[in-house]
């Protein structure tokens, strides 16, 4: 549970009614990233999300909520921003979906059916990369372009902040991996490797499954607020790293990740230069996730204190993707 | 004049020693960037300057360090770090260009004969051309690599920061630019350019003339530590809006461009899309440092306080370049 603002419900009231959604009928606080306050709000009309953002600000979020509204008018299972449909009174425009409530940036999105799948099967990780391989194609047409954040640059900058923290042999893994990753980015196989919008968090936690009848149904990813342009076959190697190992050793898992890739690649094939490189960019994910958690833990912001995950979780991640590299079996 | 860490000749002298470069003779404080101490230190071998990193530290210099000794090594003329020759009883090794001095990363390089240009020519514009076209080529076997940490990750993150400070049309137009330059990366062509390591940063004040004879003779560039790894065509764009524009209001020149460009392209011709994005990644230089500007300006560290550059002047070149985009003549 991480509320950082308050809202009543006279206050979400008229935001709701703005955007013609109905009558707000209750508003309940739910645990959420530890960068947003998240509600719950039900309406006559249906079940929504009301996110309150604490970090990002209004000039970061449009990129964020233009793509989760644009791939949810492509058929991917995102939660889809509501826009405002008459004026509200507090200074937003109709068609707006960067609202504002109690002065910080808002938005309102439709609520995902379902809960998270934390003990995923091949059929939960076959689900994950078909709906990521149909994202990244509906990605495509999107407009709007940032990179990705939490990139390479990032990882130059943050290494060496984080290197005082570490052993020696913790030292010599994460500057070794990060001279690779820089050599790796400067390959032609790398700028060969198809881009757009990708997801770069699409871990466990920010999917859903709806679990009634036989097969998983996978109702939505969420939490984009780490999206960036980057290569496809990165989120494929974030997302392998977290769907198809075993989180108590960070072993590959070859059942679920052949699952995962085999309905990939049914809706987009991968490239010559992808084949190549998804072992290295499993390593990327590894290390993006090592730095930020290091980063999380050793120099901690206020509010992330409580939260910060084990970053030695990440590092046997690296190792095993280091000493264990799989290429494609399909 | 921006000494930090006082050094006296008596510290500095059996550093120049375990380097083999002699005895020390002098030692004179001199002005330099303003995040590093300088001094000149002249041996009975030789003229050297001897710095002191104040903000990279031991975990970010080799980068830097090795670049310059690459380039050096392959006859472009940049200052060259000496290595260690023999133990200096401090903790290095021989072969070490990283030094420590007063417990700060150090380095000693040759000095430069010469002065800076501030009022170029087409002639100093043809030798900066043509000494960046045999750089870029020099450092294609370079064996370390690292992003451009002031690339576009970086203008995506600081944007939002000095939003704040900006009126209106200023902000308008930082973030149309910021937009179009995500766009521009997202570009098969923009993917296509040829990269390798970039100077980043090569402004009248990084480069040296020797003005004996007639012919202005080019006799070094230095400051490396914003290089890192781009397309070689951001270089060229950095460097034009500096070398080859009138400073009052940021117009291009066209006799020194012209003069720049095909001296380049004498050595390195440029490909069909470098063709293409010359105008964009012009832009893309002006914004680079005009957002690097507004954050010195408005978000000052302590020691960047008395030297911050007016940011008007880049955004008066980055609206000269948006309004009269000038492609190749050559």
């Amino acid at each position: 549970m991480a509320v950082y603002t308050e809202v009543s419900l006279d206050e979400a009231a008229p935001l709701l009614q703005s955007l013609g959604l109905g009558q707000l009928q209750s508003i309940t606080a739910c645990a959420g990233g530890i960068e947003n306050t998240n509600y719950f709000v039900d309406t006559d009309q249906g079940r929504y999300v009301l996110t309150l953002f604490e970090r990002l600000s209004f000039a970061q979020l449009p990129f964020y909520l233009h793509l989760m509204k644009h791939l949810a008018q492509h058929g991917i299972p995102v939660p889809e921003p509501h826009a405002i449909t008459a004026a509200d009174g507090a200074g937003g425009k109709p068609g707006d979906i960067l609202l504002r409530l109690k002065g910080k940036p808002a938005a309102v999105v439709n609520r995902l059916r379902g809960r998270s799948e934390l003990a995923p099967t091949p059929a939960h990780c076959a689900a994950v990369g078909e709906t990521l391989a149909r994202m990244h194609l509906a990605g495509r047409d999107f407009d709007r372009s940032q990179p990705n954040l939490r990139g390479l640059a990032w990882w130059n900058e943050t290494v060496p902040v984080v290197l005082p923290h570490l052993d020696e042999a913790q030292s010599r893994l994460i500057r070794s991996e990060l001279a690779y990753q820089n050599h790796v980015a400067a390959s032609s196989n790398w700028h060969a490797l198809p881009r757009g919008p990708i997801h770069a968090d699409l871990f466990r936690d920010n999917v859903m499954f709806d679990s009634e009848g036989d097969a998983p149904q996978l109702t939505g990813f969420f939490d984009f607020y780490f999206a960036g342009c980057d290569t496809f076959l990165f989120d494929i190697g974030v997302s392998l790293n977290d769907w198809c190992i075993h989180l108590d050793s960070g072993a590959h898992d070859a059942a679920r990740a052949d699952a995962f890739l085999a309905a990939y690649q049914a809706v987009r094939r991968l490239s010559p230069q992808e084949r190549v490189l998804l072992p290295a960019m499993q390593r990327a994910g590894a290390l993006r996730f090592w730095i930020s958690r290091l980063w999380d833990f050793h120099l901690p912001r206020e509010a992330a204190l409580l939260q910060a995950h084990d970053p030695g979780h990440f590092e046997r991640v690296l190792r095993e993707r280091v000493a264990h590299p799989r290429g494609l079996t399909c």
